[in-house]
């Protein structure tokens, strides 16, 4: 087993089962159904703990830690972070709404997005959301005039877009110039001028967002220095200091045993000293650190079980052949697929994957593991070594638990999931599964 | 306005607004909130006529058009389907207990799905469903041993990988024989012998599918003939007869106005006569005929209505320019995007839009229309010519009936839109939006 990969409690059974947070999958999967989410709580602990010393560690000023919930965000969830004194960023009135439900203190949440319907920054405003991030002079002026009564004046913060290129998928990828997200550097003047005439709104620091799913720090210190350098204009030219700056999330997790672990000190310490040193150079008085981790927390702690339901082998009669040797193209049929977990069909992710009944078994067939949904996109993994399997066998894959069930849709009218929180041998339901009653729970018959 | 792209009933009122079904799209935005989608009972209505009455008219032997529940399916649509007398594919337990509780009629439905779960294929045995496709030589063990006490044999057909390609995107194109779909021909006989010690289960014949939204028939004719030849070896080596053919479904819309509106009746005569003609060759009794639209009736019939947020100007400062000439990227954010329509970041799918509320002003204005999600790949459209447009503007999509609600997320917990049937003026809902309280009904707290 790739330890790097699986949750940290993983573990193999003497019946050569996979354990994860001291249960086993193989009785998980009997007794609850698949396809099955598993939460490993010590995963996601460890991972917001870590996340919190290395930033204590490296920087000397004031650090916030805000997890992003559009990885993954249930009222569970919402409560282990809460548990955890762990900040949070949503980007949207529902994340706002079911993190207040679940006892998330406002004062510790920032609103994102680059689109947010006046409804939701009302929603926000009338919470006493720590932050807006305010990504267009659009949203700035509307803020301007839905504060201009407010007694307390609002937090916000601008997200600017730093024009650094970070090395991911194009879809992820959010700092670079031509984006959709964040003010264009040119239009920080035309903000300063907007806040103003503002008296509802408190400008209190700048942020940027590079991209997600990255392995090298380089670009941070980039986008902290294109940050600095607005922050001092934005105090010398019109006398507005920023005591926040937030350099965005995006640490990679390795998904593949071929991705080395990303090093979340490492992370942490080169975004510490550049805002460090970047302050002492410009001669700016250390802001608070806000960093934005949701992958790197989340995903890893999660599993996806799902059943073996057939096998299609295909013979390569078409394909060239050396030696007469036959090839054969196996597909593992799944009860999941990519309205589970569309990450596969929408960005090309890999991931890994063993057989949850079989975990001491040494892999020797290459194979695709292919979703039920009706598509040929939906296949989940391509070309990994399986131990030889049959139906009913449990394939379990690992690093699941980010913009998976986040993103599930019930595509074909299947149910979704349920998300089970493993810890210490203990089982809690996080979300039940979907019954066909929830499938019709919006429609109404026509006359 | 691009009459083939919108839906049939679409007409630009004295105000400038885009009218569907009778209804004043501005209107309905202002009452029911954006994003809103609206279905055109008129153009589904016809579209499930024009099919019948194509293939009626080209085949001289009995035909059953099913529509494929997996465009999008809900209880209005499987009472709108039954009113006008067509069958249906499912692809799930889910969408076969949706359709069964709308009233539409067992006998009269497929069951498709290159992986069924067990507990699905009791589901669709109990129910009496009209066909069950059996795409693997695993399911089809799985089925003869659950039928094997049956008074009555279960009618099956068997799905075959015909070897033909298509020309469409990768993900959609399902003929090929490296596809995770359908039995490869080579697995016939197997076939045939599980078939022989099967007695609950009855081949009433042979199906394929080569793909979504294709416009060529041309690629029709020779997944007939392989069907057809599998026909006859079936008869000849196996005694076994088959009389039912269904060569799928697949046939396109035009999603912009440079693709022309694909020819239903071409397209029904070409099938026609490749299975009239291969029948007499082979002196093979007229089978009953079944095709599977799901797109070509419901895609034309859905528009999209959204709300314009904010804009965002992008100088082309790091861009070639020519001339000195000043380039200007505009992104126009909605309060929709890709988690109520994934085709676009899925499948690099292209649209055409308007602005609803001025739809007889002349599109002078390149923009990216970017939705509300917080990914850069959230780019609903791109480079699409619309009239100036600010804050509170109304966008209207089209040909967003197929692939878009169906597939739909919570993706950043934003509840998903409504669907409006609009007739003669008058709507009904069929989908209510989803509410905040909808996001948590699956949530437990934890412990």
């Amino acid at each position: 087993m790739d330890t790097h990969i699986w949750p940290i409690t993983a573990a193999i059974t003497g019946d050569g089962h996979l354990e994860i947070g001291g249960c086993d999958t193989v009785v998980l999967a009997a007794e609850r159904g698949t396809p099955l989410y598993l939460l490993d709580a010590a995963t996601f602990r460890t991972n917001c703990r870590t996340y919190k010393h290395a930033f204590a560690r490296h920087y000397p000023g004031d650090v916030s830690v805000h997890y992003a919930s559009k990885a993954l965000l249930n009222t569970g969830i919402a409560q282990l972070l809460h548990a955890e004194d762990m900040a949070l960023d949503v980007v949207s009135g529902g994340e706002l709404w079911v993190a207040l439900r679940a006892g998330f203190p406002a004062a510790r949440i920032h609103l994102h997005g680059n689109a947010k319907p006046r409804a939701e920054l009302e929603q926000a405003l009338a919470a006493g959301i720590g932050n807006i991030v305010v990504d267009t002079l659009d949203e700035l002026v509307l803020l301007a005039i839905l504060t201009s009564n407010q007694a307390k004046p609002q937090s916000i913060l601008l997200r600017i877009a730093p024009g650094v290129a970070a090395d991911t998928h194009a879809h992820i990828q959010t700092g670079q110039a031509d984006s959709k997200f964040g003010l264009p550097l040119g239009q920080l003047d035309a903000a300063a001028a907007i806040l103003q005439d503002a008296p509802g709104l408190r400008l209190r620091g700048l942020h940027c967002h590079l991209g997600s799913q990255l392995f090298d720090p380089a670009p941070y210190p980039r986008a902290i220095d294109v940050l600095l350098d607005a922050a001092v204009r934005l105090r010398d030219q019109h006398g507005i200091v920023c005591d926040e700056i937030s350099p965005g999330g995006g640490l990679g997790v390795a998904y593949t045993v071929d991705q080395a672990a990303p090093d979340i000190d490492l992370f942490a310490a080169t975004i510490c000293r550049a805002v460090v040193e970047g302050c002492e150079q410009r001669r700016f008085p250390l802001p608070t650190l806000v960093v934005e981790p949701g992958r790197s927390i989340v995903a890893r702690a999660g599993v996806a079980l799902y059943s073996v339901l057939a096998r299609k082998h295909v013979a390569a009669e078409t394909q060239p052949t050396t030696d007469n040797q036959q090839l054969t193209t196996t597909y593992l049929h799944i009860d999941g697929g990519m309205a589970d977990n569309i990450r596969p069909a929408l960005y090309g992710a890999t991931y890994t994957a063993l057989l949850a009944n079989h975990a001491n078994t040494k892999p020797d067939t290459r194979v695709h593991v292919s979703g039920r949904y009706c598509e040929s996109g939906d296949v989940l993994l391509r070309d990994v070594l399986l131990p030889s399997a049959i139906p009913g066998d449990l394939l379990a894959v690992a690093v699941a638990g980010a913009y998976t069930l986040s993103m599930a849709s019930n595509y074909n009218l299947v149910p979704r999931p349920a998300l089970l929180l493993v810890e210490q041998g203990q089982t809690q339901i996080m979300q039940r599964r979907e019954t066909y009653e929830d499938l019709v729970r919006r429609d109404s018959e026509i006359q």
